[in-house]
């Protein structure tokens, strides 16, 4: 097992309503809170064309989580899980990923909605959501499933 | 705009069948190509859970990108596109994601089906795929759609 460190840098910063974790929503998917991404402009060339996706794929660092455990109590449960059967934030490499919708482009600034991050976090990529990459029905969901059933 | 690197360090290493760039299928969802995931020994607990989910998030390197440009041509397509607009490999932060089948854990080992990286790709991340936060319909996907529509 080498140890080789990737070193990742921001491309730009996501604005939220958000300025506290105890307010953010658990996932995009729930939140239709509107924010916007500011990408540095050094790397704007690189949004042409992002503006026909009404989906996009935000990655970003999870920057104020440190450390980790490998069993959470995730937001949605009240058991103990496997760290990596789990959406929680702090993770060996902290790096979170939000579908969110595509309002508008404006150069390098983005409007999104459904954003579920804390104000200020840092961008790494940014992709397109395609549906016959992204999209998978007929799925199991072990402890999510359950809980969902419970409630 | 702050300049903070933040360092990531692969928790283990995908093997795939495609050891060629060449060969490497576009994205998971048009693989069948079974592969592997072996997570190193000390995270091992926190795949716990993991095996009651069909579907799981893959984040890793794509460890054989250098450098980028904001203009790329797509695999897919035959015009010069935004790069944030494509899913191509080389990109400022060169984070992959992929969908995956998870066909059986045992211990730290997970068997996986629909892999598109190349074999030895250093992992990043897991994460459950939970149709309620990754499931988007009525999309619009620009360049892609356009070309689907054209093939």
């Amino acid at each position: 097992m080498d140890i080789i460190d990737f070193p990742m840098h921001p491309i730009g910063v996501i604005h939220s309503p958000f300025t506290d974790k105890a307010q953010t929503p658990i996932q995009a998917s729930l939140s239709q809170a509107v924010g916007s991404v500011l990408v540095y402009p050094e790397y704007s060339d690189g949004l042409q064309d992002l503006e026909g996706f009404s989906h996009i794929i935000l990655l970003y660092v999870f920057h104020l989580s440190s450390g980790f455990t490998l069993l959470v109590k995730p937001f949605l449960d009240d058991q103990l899980r496997g760290l990596f059967a789990t959406r929680y934030p702090a993770r060996p490499n902290p790096i979170g990923i939000s579908v969110v919708r595509l309002l508008e482009r404006q150069g390098n600034q983005l409007e999104i909605e459904g954003v579920d991050v804390l104000d200020g976090t840092p961008l790494l990529d940014i992709k397109p959501y395609v549906p016959e990459f992204d999209v998978h029905t007929e799925t199991r969901t072990g402890w999510y499933e359950t809980r969902n059933k419970r409630g």
